[in-house]
């Protein structure tokens, strides 16, 4: 049974461990792959066009939103990021599940311009593990952290706009779920109808 | 987390495999139970009230269909079976995912009663494969085999209202397929967010 892949958009604050939960659920398997943003960005030392990144000046980036070309964007200190619509569909008629690790800004977008993506948020156990997660980084001040924090509380609220929930308290137990997330959403009877209509 | 079970509804054309796949996939689970039904037929030699059937007169069961103390029921050869709504909503309460294995038209009940409920229909790969089993398991006529693969052919229109279809080819893949539903359906945003909502 070849089946199309599924577009499945992951958010989630800062130190939830979305990277790690994702990183962990994939191993090893041939069928997820990473969406690649464009950037309006100059390349960074090292950076290959269409593996980080596909380098786009500002001009074409418009272009891509005028025409309709990015399932998303969003502007980051005057650099524009956008998710290649023709790319996507590229990777998900290959039959592949395309991962898109995006802020909840984003996540409406697609969620506007692909109905049948799968939304998932992923949250730390509690706000007190998110603090220590982000104090034990070590990277940021405590000015910063309590930000962080002001507006994980507040994106919150939006994860009743995603589709399941992933709790990221025992690492094991948050990539088994987002594992079986994907295989389940490949038994909804809406994609397979059509299978069962040719038997 | 402690969270409330799901109720599994789970229907198919007989030689589907269902009772099959959902051994395996429930094998060594604490968390998965089946439902036990009403039934107004004499209890054969060895069953014991409660573990097989719950045992009652029409008049019961006409008092329980009555009062909406059934989530879905049916009568075969003058023998009246219902699924109770009590014992189902008390296992759910205790934490387990309950198994209903039921045609398609109380499926159709319990759809209306418990919209929250999980409805997967099982298939066979394909009705070829359908006839092979049913010829092989040797305890039915060719005419009531004609019969089987027909109504199989006319229930494959409902599974359109089914959230999830499994094709039973590979019984390892379906089992998989049934435990990552079971998983994925935990992890649903809807029932996530009180949890998201304490923290």
């Amino acid at each position: 049974m070849s089946e199309k892949g599924k577009l499945i958009v992951i958010s989630g604050p800062s130190g939830a461990g979305k990277s790690t939960v994702v990183a962990e659920a994939i191993k090893g398997r041939q069928d997820v792959c990473f969406s690649t943003s464009v950037t309006t960005r100059s390349p960074r030392p090292g950076e290959v066009d269409g593996r980080e990144y596909f380098f786009i000046d500002r001009e074409r980036f418009d272009e891509m939103v005028e025409k309709d070309e990015l399932l998303e964007h969003a502007v980051y200190v005057s650099n524009c990021y956008g998710t290649p619509r023709a790319f996507v569909e590229e990777k998900l008629a290959e039959g592949l599940n395309v991962l898109l690790d995006i802020e909840v800004q984003g996540a409406r977008q697609v969620r506007e311009k692909v109905p049948d993506s799968v939304k998932i948020f992923v949250v730390p156990p509690t706000l007190e593990e998110l603090r220590r997660r982000l104090v034990n980084r070590g990277t940021e001040s405590a000015e910063a952290i309590e930000n962080r924090l002001a507006r994980a509380r507040q994106e919150y609220g939006e994860a009743t706009f995603y589709d399941y929930i992933i709790v990221n308290d025992d690492l094991a137990v948050a990539a088994q779920e987002l594992t079986a997330i994907i295989t389940a959403e490949h038994c909804r009877a809406a994609d397979r109808m059509e299978y069962l209509e040719n038997i």
